[in-house]
């Protein structure tokens, strides 16, 4: 795809061999990929052997994919000091390829946490970023949500959260389009004295920082759902339990709303009356739209896919990469970034007059 | 409500002025508890002028009910500093009568963090409980599973965690009736490595104690639902917000059906063909059925129900104050924290050095 405004031509890395029906459902989604960005460039890493001849079979993708041999894959299972050490692994060899400037990001359906390590440590963090974070996107009652972090950092002190709220504000301007993103902080209650010191300090910075105007300070966990701000930021271990159990809740009715369907057949006949309705309902909360977790801070676009997912799936996370690339995500951070730690910035104290309240 | 072993008669103290719609509520969920309960004894706190007249219209509530005059109300905002001060309080007055022997449990729909603060100080925490925790039961695709702490106990460390399995572990027994219920550690990850210091550590001890044939290791956000196992551990903030996100979840899912039934002729009709089945599907998840979460790790019964339910949810959160008595919960507990702390137990290194690798 290349940029309406320069009209640079951009070039993702793409592990082949991640995900639990590799390399078939990576190339599938590449056809379909190529079909909605074709001004993009894939670089295809894994084997070889296994790819060429699918890719020969792929109109579209044959084109615009080039074939890079990786002999090695990450399982599953494997840890990421393992993976660290397997340099010919399809994921590391992506990766490389972001570090050296050849790709503007990488998507991959492989091990997360071997892609987050890895993603740090070859693709390093962003300058004045602590710690990269994982955000998604999710289903609201009042349109789309970004959550993060999703369990990239299990523990995170403010200054953490602070952060990923100036992430999360240029993730949702840049993949959702808002010009001003509202802003909650995940909490056990909206009072200014519920939760622990961590949030209750993320507050406080984020009331007198730039982003003021956009905090709404503490939202619940009913609150995603509800839609009640646009972004929701939270520490990684509290993210990965909410965004799970909201994924579980919805497939728990899913599968009770298929079992009243079939309990009889008036009931058969109702679900044929209803279907084109019940059809809509099931594609806006589809799992497939919102495939694509990205791993924000670092120094390029690193897109996470649902292991599980299909080509229609995996072709999301290459929309949701192509975005934040072509969007410049990383040129915004680092603008949002630069406002925060700028004199005068908020209520004008500076930035470690502000940054000092955080532990 | 007797006793079937001993035929001894319980009595419960009830706050009558909290809750958004107290006192009709209250004395309605007790004109509906009378019937289910027509042994057991009310203390019933509040305004007596208004309550009387009430009480006088309730057929089988007046003959169960005595009223106690409380002169003041703690309202919903009040801080619970502010609120530990107001001795005339319906809350603390109906606390007070646990505290003294007189009720073996209270219910109350008020402030929560009141709620919590009060009866720590004034019922005081059971010996052997280093903090007390907020439980509830929600539904699964498996039956109904218990998950604590809700919110009583936003910073925890491993030691608390342990504390909650043993109570998590009485309380399905009590209130569920299982004989072995299995539990989980909630977590980012099933595998041994995911996660924090606390709940590794936590694993660690469980695995060696009395509940090792019952510990299922980590579970994960969608395990909730999943019904993975009939007890999920976890802190008060990540459980306040899991099962606040699945209740929000579930809303979303009920308001997104309503419009879809509503959206055309056919769906209307379809929705009235189905009807009988999406009934019972209502019921089955009606928050009312869930109401009642209880705070478990005190001398005394203390059951919260949401303030804003109806008089069949607030009947519903007596049944659990009423099933935790008469199953004599509190002294399974005690059966329960000398089990874990006698030498022999688990796999034989005595309470301290099983302890001891709890921070």
């Amino acid at each position: 795809m290349s940029d309406r405004f320069t009209g640079e031509r951009f070039t993702l890395a793409i592990d082949a061999m991640g995900g639990d029906h590799a390399p078939e459902i990576v190339l599938h989604g590449l056809e379909i990929a190529a079909e909605r960005h074709p001004g993009a460039r894939f670089l295809v890493v894994g084997d070889e052997s296994r790819i060429a001849p699918m890719l020969r079979q792929l109109r579209r993708a044959a084109g615009i994919c080039t074939i890079r041999h990786a002999p090695d894959a990450i399982g599953n299972d494997m840890k990421p000091t393992a993976a660290l050490r397997l340099r010919g692994a399809s994921m590391r060899v992506a990766i490389d390829a972001v570090a050296s400037g050849e790709a503007a990001g990488v998507v991959s359906a492989g091990n997360t946490g071997a892609l987050l390590t890895l993603a740090k440590i070859v693709i390093k963090t962003l300058p004045g970023i602590d710690r990269p974070a994982m955000a998604a996107i999710a289903p609201s009652a009042r349109g789309d949500v970004v959550m993060l972090d999703l369990g990239a950092n299990v523990v995170c002190d403010a200054r953490n959260l602070v952060e990923f709220a100036v992430m999360g504000d240029v993730f949702a301007r840049t993949v959702l389009g808002l010009p001003a993103p509202s802003i909650g902080l995940l909490n056990v209650g909206s009072e200014e004295l519920k939760g622990d010191d961590r949030v209750r300090d993320a507050a406080e910075v984020l009331r007198a920082s730039p982003l003021a105007a956009q905090f709404r300070g503490f939202v619940e966990g009913h609150d995603l759902t509800a839609g009640t701000t646009d972004v929701i930021v939270t520490d990684g271990f509290t993210g990965n339990v909410a965004l799970k159990t909201a994924e579980g809740a919805l497939k728990l009715v899913g599968d009770l709303l298929r079992m009243v369907f079939r309990s009889s057949l008036t009931a058969r006949l109702a679900y044929l009356l209803a279907r084109p309705a019940l059809e809509r309902l099931r594609e806006w909360l589809d799992p497939r739209r919102y495939n694509g977790a990205v791993m924000l801070g670092l120094n390029g676009v690193v897109v996470k896919s649902h292991g599980g997912t299909d080509a229609e799936g995996f072709a999301h996370a290459i929309d949701v990469a192509m975005d934040m690339v072509v969007h410049r995500f990383n040129d915004r951070i680092r603008e949002g970034l630069a406002r925060l730690a700028a004199p005068g910035a908020g209520q004008g104290n500076g930035p470690d007059a502000r940054l000092a309240v955080v532990p």
